[in-house]
């Protein structure tokens, strides 16, 4: 099952975004991801994937048998911080 | 303050690494930052960065007054995955 989700941030360079991702194998319970802090590269081209349309690429580590495990910035930070 | 750390990893591919970062606006206390995993680009070459030697990039978000939010992958994962 794939699970598309709305991603938000409150920099208003990014704004509202879609992702699609395969997460279902890691987090078969969809609620702990609302409203949780995520990583994602946002100036890649939109794209479809499995028919869903996708238009950034939110990061995890990805293990062997499918399993993502989503980055997360800890402790808690702003919103809409760059990565380096 | 500089704080020079040493990453350990079970992936034999990477072994263990040093990395130097600045840290102590985020973390006053480095204790909670011992065992805990990182995300970091481990295929750039060795530098120094302020006088230390530093073999990976530890990935955090960074925040305008030299905050540092490092990256975890939430839930723990395996040692070693790549990130994607």
């Amino acid at each position: 099952m794939k699970l598309p989700g709305r991603l938000l941030s409150d920099n208003r360079d990014i704004g509202e975004r879609v992702s699609a991702a395969q997460l279902t194998v890691t987090y078969p319970d969809p609620a702990p991801l609302i409203g949780r802090q995520v990583v994602a590269i946002v100036n890649f081209p939109p794209r479809r994937i499995a028919g869903f349309p996708s238009e950034v690429l939110v990061l995890g580590a990805m293990g062997a048998g499918g399993e993502v495990y989503l980055l997360e910035p800890d402790p808690e930070s702003p919103l809409g911080l760059r990565i380096g």
